[in-house]
């Protein structure tokens, strides 16, 4: 990445339902923050440039800006709608460009990336995969998404990753259960997302006993997740974080599915043992967000 | 990549049934080649170091040599047994080191990856993926392989991508047959590759009618193959070559499978047109192992 230059960086947390708007230095501390519910695009984005105004005038001129924003959102630079939001379901949202009012109102390079290739990156750079330079980032919560990051850079390509919406194999206990993705019914994000564990069993994960099969479910589909990326991506780390993850017993169990998925093929000790810090939660917690706007931010300023 | 040394490259295609040595220019023009079937480790290591030795005296000194070798390999450079085969069903060779021979024997730069990842290069750098810098190389034939380039560089990480292991969900005119995969069963190498066809009805798809209900089956397995390789490498090409690829009909009839499994969700012409450059056939045809190899000769003089 290079030296980062000094200064003040704007670090903006795109969300569907807030946005994070703050100011943080070159040793990457949040100086000031502020949040905010995401409205109307209009509404949302006039907003959020006048609390970066604001803050930049508190704090000092920003040298970059760094958006990680939800997604599907535009990364291909040499297309007219590069930085702007693509097909969403979030009403009003489909189309808007995010980063245009940003380059107009400010005179500075703008870093722009998924929000969770950001918390990738910011694992990657503060968290839980400083020593790797191929890591997958998951979050399982409404949604499951995923960042990627091979030889240290994100992978964007035709898209960006959107790895909640592969098919597992169906559990033979879930046989009955149709899955609540609108677009793939049973996908993995139908299939064991935290709506989805909710339509299945009327409860979250926490309010299960530790008997429920549910929990062997879960894992099941969430170990698949990681066999496919072990296949493909090849990460030699996956952090897997969000809400449903707060429930720290599915970790072991994960690494269990994980090693059985694979039936032996892949010849790592990370997957043949199912040790410890192949599959990890998050260090960052929930300021992953804004410190991979951040990073984005970084990573503009080292471009030019 | 910068600058290509000037100068005189070797290039080794190591498969399993044969290996191929030859000696490239900085154009990319092999000029000379030659093929000796791969029996133990041994006589076909020493074979290949005989082979270059009389290659270089006959057409002069090499710049550095591109090793493109069957897998699994070790391609972590912080490992112990970084340039060695890993455990593999081929008798003998687990566990070989096949770039220290070279390194002992010409004292240039060893460039080494998988066959399908030094494939992806040589289509990247010569065949069909010239103008993209994120693409996948996948083959069919006797087994499943597929090697990716992530923003120019081929991905590594934990090991390499091994997309024919993933697991896909049975087509309903399929749920009879158990797979030849010896260490999955039914994984995509498993109902997909050649000996699953074979295995399946007993032809392979050349001697089967335009009717028969086999080429729909197996355009289903390789369109959900691409759909799990958009959501996760997040390719603008996919080349897809190998002896099954041979039979062009399937082109047209595994783009309508991809359009099918990612349910309108990436929001891409690519996928959503079934346009037909997105999956295309290889351009360098079987030249492409031997021009991957050459390729990966040229990265490692530019490394130093």
């Amino acid at each position: 990445m290079g030296t980062i230059a000094a200064g003040y960086f704007g670090a903006i947390e795109a969300g569907g339902t807030k946005f994070v708007c703050a100011v943080g230095d070159q040793d990457g501390k949040i100086l000031v923050e502020e949040r905010f519910p995401t409205t109307d695009p209009a509404t949302t984005i006039s907003h959020l440039v006048a609390c970066l105004r604001r803050q930049s005038v508190e704090i000092g001129p920003l040298a970059a800006i760094g958006l990680g924003s939800f997604g599907p959102i535009e990364l291909r630079r040499d297309a007219r709608q590069y930085g702007s939001i693509l097909k969403t379901p979030k009403p009003g949202w489909t189309g808007t460009d995010v980063t245009g009012p940003l380059v107009r109102a400010f005179s500075c390079p703008i870093g722009f990336d998924t929000d969770v290739n950001a918390a990738a990156l910011a694992e990657h750079r503060w968290g839980a995969a400083q020593d790797v330079e191929d890591l997958v980032y998951l979050t399982v919560g409404t949604g499951i998404g995923g960042g990627a990051i091979a030889a240290g850079k994100p992978i964007h390509g035709l898209m960006h990753p959107e790895v909640g919406h592969m098919y597992p194999r169906r559990h033979a206990s879930d046989a009955g259960f149709a899955g609540v993705c609108p677009f793939h019914g049973d996908c993995l994000e139908g299939l064991a997302s935290g709506p989805a564990i909710i339509a299945r069993c009327g409860k979250s994960l926490d309010q299960l006993d530790a008997g429920d099969p549910q929990w062997e479910i879960e894992a099941d589909y969430l170990g698949q997740l990681c066999a496919q990326l072990v296949l493909t991506i090849s990460p030699r780390r996956i952090v897997l974080g969000g809400g449903v993850m707060n429930q720290l017993q599915l970790f072991p169990l994960i690494r269990r599915r994980l090693q059985l998925w694979l039936g032996g093929y892949i010849d790592r000790e990370e997957v043949l043992a199912c040790v410890d810090d192949y599959i990890v939660p998050p260090r960052l917690g929930a300021q992953a967000g804004i410190l991979g706007a951040l990073a984005l931010a970084f990573d503009a300023a080292a471009r030019i």
